[in-house]
């Protein structure tokens, strides 16, 4: 999507490590009109699958994840890290290892809003070792819902996430793919 | 707001201790339409600040955050919990207690994104004791940031927070407050 690569290019920013944020537009900072888009695209790309329920895992994949449930007018739900004493115990849950922060959570999903009649897509922000997006797959699979596919605004191409998904044989939309770093400047797939 | 008062009393769910439950439209599950909805309402009390920035704080208040912020077509920030490796040390803190939790953590803002020259609106799904509003608050504030009010999709009219903000001379809008629960039943302001 060159909408969105032309925004990286301008407002991303690089650092040690193969690290891009895209904090100014997309997570901690959001730009509304332009994730408004993205919900577009995702639509445009998903539209053959029909789907009942948009899921993704807070807090990051909240905003795009709202845009495409918008744009499809379903509902969407966002998995919770780690259980809270208001949520039911009656949750799908999946452990997840983030290698950025070097934690492991839960994540739990209400067993209310997602059943086998459900057609999901999953949708987040980033994938790079694909453990969020592996917790969520592991999640719509317990609750028997056909997956239609895995939607994401920014793949590192570089990291494994991506092609473990694809030889999964797992649909995955990644709007843009960052294939490597080289001397400070982001080369697109 | 009664779109809003009607959800609540057909979807709402009540727990021990006064606790409502919506979490099959505003929180965990979200109806995009409805909260585009609310966004709009947002809007409409809210248009003669001018905003420049919709500031949230993770995880549930993201959703009508973004909504609030398409409608103005201005940037939404959601403060985060607790500072990430990703992100620089060059932010704006606060602490805030959980009571539903009994957990405190710290909030925190990139002093990138808010300044002295902004005018800011908070929002948030509740509003119960207000600690996060009143973290939202020290933000602004530290910032230099005009704080134009706090848009508020759900006040507990029985808890302290909206007394103190009311108290304090800032202008709090809440779409539904709820007055009482007596019985089981649900009783608006």
């Amino acid at each position: 999507m060159e909408l969105l690569k032309n925004r990286i290019l301008k407002d991303g920013k690089i650092f040690p490590g193969s690290i891009v944020k895209v904090d100014s537009f997309l997570n901690h900072q959001m730009d509304p009109v332009f994730m408004h888009e993205l919900g577009k695209e995702f639509k445009r790309r998903f539209a053959d699958i029909k789907p009942t329920k948009i899921i993704t895992v807070e807090a990051s994949g909240i905003g795009v994840a709202l845009m495409v449930g918008l744009e499809f007018e379903i509902p969407v739900i966002f998995a919770k890290k780690q259980k809270t004493a208001n949520m039911s115990t009656d949750a799908y849950l999946s452990n997840v290892k983030s290698y950025t922060r070097g934690t492991e959570s839960v994540i739990a999903v209400s067993k209310e809003y997602l059943n086998s009649e459900d057609r999901a897509i999953i949708i987040d922000d980033f994938l790079a070792m694909g453990q969020a997006v592996l917790g969520l797959i592991d999640i719509v699979k317990q609750s028997g819902a056909y997956l239609g596919g895995v939607g994401i605004v920014i793949e590192k191409g570089f990291q494994d996430g991506g092609k473990q998904l694809r030889q999964q044989g797992i649909r995955l939309e990644s709007l843009a793919i960052i294939k490597s770093i080289q001397d400070g400047k982001i080369v697109f797939d």
